[in-house]
Parts: C-alpha cells; sequence; structure tokens
C-alpha cells in the first residue's frame, strides 16, 4: 500500500468518524490480506451482536487518536 | 449520511454521555446498515449481560474523548 | 432523565469511584431500559467472574476520565 | 464502605502498582458484594488464563491514571 | 532481541500504523516464541472476525501512543 | 514483593516495551501467586490466538504509560 493515511486532519468531526472507521478496518486487512475470506467473515460478524460491539470499541479507540490530532475540533464550537 | 457530528461540544456532561451512547451506535449501523438485522440483534444483545457490559465500554471510551473536548466541564463546577 | 450528571468534580478520589461505578451502570439502563430484566441479568453477571472483571473494566475508563477531570485530586496530597 | 481512597498519590511506582491492584478488585466488590461468592469465583478466574489476562488489563487501564496523578514519577529517575 | 525499537517517531500517519501493527505482533512473539506454533495459530484466528477485531484494537491502542509520540504528524496538515 | 518498580524511566523504547511486557505480567502473578499453577496456564494460552492478542493488548496499555511516562523518547528522534 502506497501513502494511504497523509493526515489525522479532518474538517469536521464527522469526517474524523469516518476516518476512524476506516482504520479499525485496515488493521483487519492487514491481518487478513485475502479479500474473499474477509467477505465471508464479513457474513458472519455483521450477524453477531458481540462482534459489531467489539468492531465499535476499535472505532472509539482510533476516534480518540483522531480527536485528538483536531484538538477535538474546538474551533467549531 | 450528511454531516451528523457538527460538533463534540456539549453544555453538560449530561449531554456528553448522551452524544457517547450516540456515537458507540453509529459504528454498528455502519457496520450494519440493514436496520431490520440490527433490530433482530439488539433483542439478542439486550438479554446479554457481557453484551451489555461490552457497549457499555464502548460509551466509555467515547465518554472520555467528549469529555476532553469540553475541558471535562471544568467551569461547571 | 433529568440532568443526572452535572458535573465530573467529586471531593475525593473515593467519591469520583463510586461516580464511575455509577457512569458504567447508566449505559447498561439506557441500553436494556427494562428494569425487570436488569435484576434478572444482574443475577447472571453477579456469578460470572469474566462479566466481573469486564464490568471493572468499564469503571477503570470511567474512573481515568473523572480523574483527569479533578486534576487527579492533586491538592489532596 | 468510608473513604478508602483519600488519594492518588503514592511514594513509588511499585506503590502505584499495588494501588491499581486494589482499584480493579474494589469495582469487583461492589458489583458482587457476597464475600463468600466471591471467593467461589476467585477459585474459577485464578485457574483461567482469559480471565487473568483479563483482570491484567484492568490493573494496566487503573495503572494508567495513577502514573498519571504522580506525573510518572519522573523525579524518581 | 537487539534493540528494534530505536524510536518511535514515523515520517507519516501511514508509516505510524505499520509501526502500531508490528508493535501488537511482537508481543505475540514474546509470549509465544515457537514460530511454527504462531504459523498454526495464525491460521486459525486468520479465519476468526473476533480475532481480527480483537487484533486490530490492539493495533488502534498502539496507534494512539505512535501518534501522540509524533504530536499527532500535525505539520503534515 | 520489594519495591521491583523503582521508575518507569527507560533508556530506549525497546526497553520501554520489555518493561510493559514485564507489568502486564506482574498483575497474573499477583493474581495467581502459584508458580505451578501459572506454568499449567501458560502452556494453554501460549497455543490460544485469543489469548495472545488479549495478552498483547494488555501489553500495548502499559506501553502507552511507558512511553508517556519517557516523554515518548522524542529525544532519541
Amino acid at each position: 500500500m502506497d501513502n494511504w493515511l497523509p493526515s489525522l486532519i479532518t474538517a469536521t468531526p464527522t469526517e474524523g468518524y469516518d476516518l476512524a472507521v476506516k482504520l479499525a478496518r485496515i488493521a483487519v486487512k492487514k491481518t487478513q490480506p485475502d479479500a474473499d475470506m474477509r467477505d465471508r467473515l464479513r457474513k458472519d460478524y455483521e450477524a453477531d451482536a458481540n462482534a459489531l460491539i467489539a468492531a465499535s470499541h476499535v472505532v472509539a479507540t482510533h476516534f480518540a487518536t483522531i480527536a485528538a490530532a483536531n484538538d477535538h475540533w474546538r474551533e467549531a464550537k
């Protein structure tokens, strides 16, 4: 992969949240590079409440980092 | 989705907590966009202590971010 | 619910810890509003070491936030 | 319980770590106040690698808070 | 192992993310030093959505540390 | 145990990482003081991908604390 993450800075918290979702998924992709396998696994965890909650936790951890990088978008207050 | 999260700033910790709950749920919605499926899963995890605790942990992680964004609402002291 | 969380400031770390326990439980209440169901689930997880440890982790995450809000009660040194 | 946690300040990281262990256990005690039940559960999780690792994670989260409260004991360098 | 981690500083968030992946894997290697065993286990968790999500969470925690070390690469804004 | 953790300061990130591994293990030792039992449990979790990932997460949490204590070893840049 090339320079897929040039910056943690986003215009809004909304975009920061989307970036957090992306960061959470990239680690899965790096651990399981086979796209077909990932599609099969996605079917599993999309129907598993515990997996969805766990995935949401990963997003929360990345969102904290991105929010800090953006000084919590305080100017948007 | 449009700009659903324009700011992390809230008037009170109470509202900040509600925002944390919302952030925790949005990630689930983005991973499982089918509303009917989410309703079925909700029935599962609403009756599962471990899932409820895990969901509470995601809220806690987001609440930390929101509290930092609001300088922990210290003026409200 | 009304303004149940007016401030994260507490007089002592002891009170801050109690507040962390409260914050951990509120998320469960918001996800499962049925008090009878919560009473049944409580019986389950009170006898489940893994659930108790997971609940303790949620308290730890909230306690970190509350400690930061109170500047770690350093004046109490 | 009375004011069991008057301060997060400790003389050394070693004592701070012990305090983190204590904070992790107090939440379990508050959720399951029955000492006999806790003794039975302790037998379970003392022989369960996953529970021991999860308990270690709770300690790590509290240790981060206590280390921050003590400015990471930097003067001890 | 020699000085395998001389610095947490990276040129870009992309490289910081790769370093986070590396840090997550090193702990596994230190706990399970047998490379053949690790290869067998990798086959297991590469096909297990929950394990992939859990691994992604570890990456997220390390990425937060590396981002802080790099002042969130703010100059790259 | 005596003063086994006199300081969080280390010369390099590499040594900081080793200290994080140590901190993760000490909590297990404090919860399960029987060395024979720990040896048996180690055999279990060394062959369990989920346990290895969970252990790696504990290391990540401690590494964040140690990195902050060392100002992320920024002078080593």
